[in-house]
């Protein structure tokens, strides 16, 4: 058994990371931190999984006494916080323990495009070497990778529902609109005023209409898979639900594609990907029908009388658009078959 | 006091009707039908009303015989069977009966865009002569009316957004994009298990992506403001809400305009309306702000380093999105106060 | 107009004062207390509000200051801190400014639950004076009040479910279950993490079941009415809706009663009550009923074969179970007629 | 493999049998049945499981013909129409098709008690053949059946979270009260106005206090345990969930019993079920804690100053309370290792 420890494990994602790893053949999770929670059990902080991790209790983040321990980490910490624990963690004398960080710290390739998103990063050097964990994308560099950088939850819905297209050149580079759902787990555990449950229950709230950093990290991907630079126009929304990212998706056609054709493309680019469900035409996603896998259901629709091209991708935000997609990439480090783990039949309803 | 009756009353917005108006100080509802629920009371059709209306019950719809004891007439039936009802009750003889009319029937001022959107019209020469009951544009017209369409749900969200940017010529008639999020009792109150409880929570349900029957509607309203034909990308979606829609719009501006100067054009636009209200910079409205109420709230942001304007309305779907508006209609075909029985404060949370 | 002031104006109660004294003809607003949102305007913190009470600015509670700008006052504090707030609003001079305090306070009139079940009492004296504010039992004595106790959300729905009963010495004192499942806008607007969406959505929370405060104040009243000790087993639940209480009650008659008996005591003792709704026979009632309205519908159904007899009420928290019911009480003090500025119907759905 | 059947296999149970199944390793599914469904796919009536059954197309419900392509059955259509299909599939010439029936048809052993409650019964030597598929209280009697009787959702809440107090005598056999709150999926997937998203969100909903089929077969069961008869009181409500079930029952002991004592009663009867998870003191169970497991999580609390014991258990109604539960009995029946196919953890949130 490969041993990993969960570095910062007692939010969302750590649960996730927790609920899925369990039933993983190869990796077993020999450690758990939390500053806040150290010394409690796995059960205390998440009743849900009594009776599963009883030999595990929450510990201080000892990064080195840690290290030893372990073959492999996963990092959820907030950002910047995780550059250090990644550093060290990653740079144990001789032994190798590759990383998988949840947060957003690895996920740039430009610096300058992190630092003005986010703030001044203390391993430049690190953030060079690290991969963007997007599998259907970067599966070779993600293989040899030390650290991944573990996709933003939007991003995933977003550079998945463009990819194809893009590569394809069958879409035009400007005027891309995203607009995002999202479940409030994406938000945290973290107390809040703004994500009580009365503040969002009945709502629909649209939020960081004029900037959400998680547009830079698209646009990067996006330009990257494109050639030249592409802007998006990306705004998110909290609905009142607990997983799950609907990312609608308007494109212009360069010349005119039937809904047919465009499914054909998502066919033809994603064939033989374990985790991507192409729907049928006049299926159109629901992340009601991807709950707890780490699925993403594309479906796309050719509105007639014009070359408007609307994508509608659905992901669990914690899995596929975290938790999920980071064991997707660690098994991909390991040499372990990709969805080890992760064949989990989605819960409906 | 001014009697009314309300046909096909015991959906959703026949419920909203008799909630606004038991609270209007000159119009009286005399009369309630409904062919499933006739000799019901209103208390057993809907609980929470008991003790509001304990002399009125369900009656079969009569229109002959309702119409000689009333001066004006909500119908809120299925669009095609309203035809026949708005023809019978606001033709009695020498007697003039107002009718607004909450069904598509009468929505359309292109008799042939009705036809190829919902079906054969039985009275083309009503409904030349009717007017679409969006009095934030046709106010004038609407005093006149003797039959007034009201408008749908999520064309009210998305005209009252988009309306004085094409007024003012601020923004280009192509490629707009109106991403629509909407509370569950848009859907209404007949049993169907698309609606059903288990299969909307935690769901996000994209829908009709190849085409809305209210797209035709908004188009047809804007292109009337514009002088020019103008389509727009039309995307739907349900939310596990009660009431409530969201719309996101996108926009391209001719030149570069700031919040600031759009959320101004706003502000001249809709000065001194009493249901427009414009959040301040830096305030996306939310569906939980509007609940209850008659109000539809607009944000509008530009985006940085693009001509990209992104606006955002909130309305309560089953008051400004129907019942509310439709009162409001009503009160300027009576010559009342437009506001009368809808100044109530929004409910949160 | 009588101007009030509202001591902690920024949680949900506060909001819910605001939303109903907007509409009472007789008492406006005058002043806002907040000394975390001191200097934010009303809209700022309750973005609902906008345009209903643009003057008005959330301020520092300087009580003697304050006190002279106003003829009575609504105290929403947290416990403890409530009892110095209405000892000074109180005592100003010789100006007597009545106060409802919504915190447990003045719930009491034995000191010494009061003091075991929350704390010491900084005031003695004026706890003993206090009159415990449920109508529908102390109508009299709150007419005389200068500092009425406004009860607790659970305690409303549980003591009016039972008063009738044990004043007509139909049950048993003995025995008695209390079942309650609450929204969670009971919980408060505070940061937590028990509270977040994603903690409460899809889940029942039954909580506190080895005692919850509110029993001795449950206990105390029905103690009261009926001359005896009266014990019950108190369990509350959180459950994923905003407002709303269903307090589910088992009692055992001492002789066999029947449904249609059971109602016809309730329709006796309440005959007259402005805010109580006897539900039919065969009609239980349903939180969605009372929502936004400051009622308490009550069911009743005799077991068959059986001396169980099941009570049922409703309330929405927010209103009859404190903000509406404040306003109830204060209309009493004030001698207006009762019922003023709260005869707004539900909201349903 | 084991060849089954899922007879009625188009609602909430038959999907989440199809979930459970697939990670099955010694079961698979050979064949579903649908008379509305027939000749669709899997993927078309539920999107979730794309992808996972793409061999597989309902069909009518041929019993002969399907009987001899399986070795055994699930049988989850409505009650009264089960009794037929048992009859059919387990009774072919010289083959032994055991069935699990997920109806009410084999719950009960005496028969007069399911002709009260529901209807004539059609083949009352097969009822009295069939044994209680509770494995936790039957589990030998199953070993050996040709026909098990699922238990209900309610039954199973309440019956385990009684049957140690009763076996080892420890509370009063009278005056019990269970109080259940359940997610939706309880009601079905036939569609109904009652259970539409809007009438159930945002309310709690009590019903059928006047006697639910449930308690006949709670009382049954109980009964039998205790070898006196045992009366309860049941109250079920809906509330806005999807999944779960929370009972809430309230006892009285014969003697003083502590807190620690009750549960360590639950831990000597319930040793070594792999599932009931006992909570330790201090935590009550929430649905959200068991969501998609075949758990019951039970808690316990001694009412301090009185001899009331109650007790919390929680369940997901489609699994422990349906489909799951139909598993494990299935396993005992086909010489399985119990608990195969149904070791997943927990999804939170």
């Amino acid at each position: 058994m490969i041993k990993t420890a969960i570095i910062g494990a007692s939010g969302y994602t750590g649960g996730e990371l927790l609920r899925l790893l369990y039933h993983h053949p190869d990796i077993e999770v020999a450690a758990v931190t939390s500053r806040q929670n150290s010394t409690r059990t796995v059960s205390e902080v998440f009743p849900h999984l009594a009776s599963f991790f009883d030999q595990l209790t929450f510990e201080e983040p000892n990064y080195k006494e840690i290290g030893e321990r372990i073959d492999a980490a996963f990092t959820a910490l907030p950002h910047s916080s995780a550059v250090e624990a990644v550093h060290e963690i990653s740079s144990l004398g001789d032994k190798s323990v590759p990383v998988v960080d949840l947060s957003a710290d690895f996920r740039f390739n430009d610096i300058s495009t992190y630092e003005k998103t986010y703030t001044a990063h203390g391993r430049p050097e690190l953030l060079r070497e690290s991969v963007y964990g997007l599998p259907e994308i970067y599966r070779d560099s993600i293989r040899d990778a030390r650290v991944v950088g573990n996709p933003g939850c939007y991003p995933t819905g977003a550079i998945l529902g463009l990819y194809p297209l893009l590569k394809k050149k069958v879409i035009k580079t400007e005027g891309i609109v995203v607009d995002s759902k999202s479940g409030v787990t994406g938000a945290g555990r973290t107390p809040s005023t703004a994500t009580l449950f009365p503040e969002i229950a009945e709502g629909v709230h649209p939020y960081k209409v004029e900037g959400h950093r998680h547009a830079p990290e698209i646009e990067e991907n996006l330009s990257a898979v494109s050639g030249v630079e592409v802007k998006v126009t990306f705004t998110p929304h909290l609905v009142p639900i607990n997983r799950g990212i609907i990312t609608t998706i308007y494109t212009e056609t360069k010349t005119k594609v039937s809904t047919q054709e465009a499914l054909n493309i998502f066919r033809e680019i994603y064939a033989g990907e374990p985790f991507v469900r192409i729907m049928p035409q006049g299926t159109i996603p629901d992340t009601a029908w991807v709950r707890g896998s780490n699925f993403i259901d594309i479906g796309a629709v050719a509105v007639k009388g014009s070359r408007r091209l609307v994508i509608v991708t659905a992901i669990d935000n914690l899995v596929k658009g975290a938790s999920g997609q980071a064991i997707q990439n660690m098994n991909l480090i390991l040499g372990l078959k990709e969805d080890t783990g992760l064949t989990g039949v989605p819960l409906f309803p």
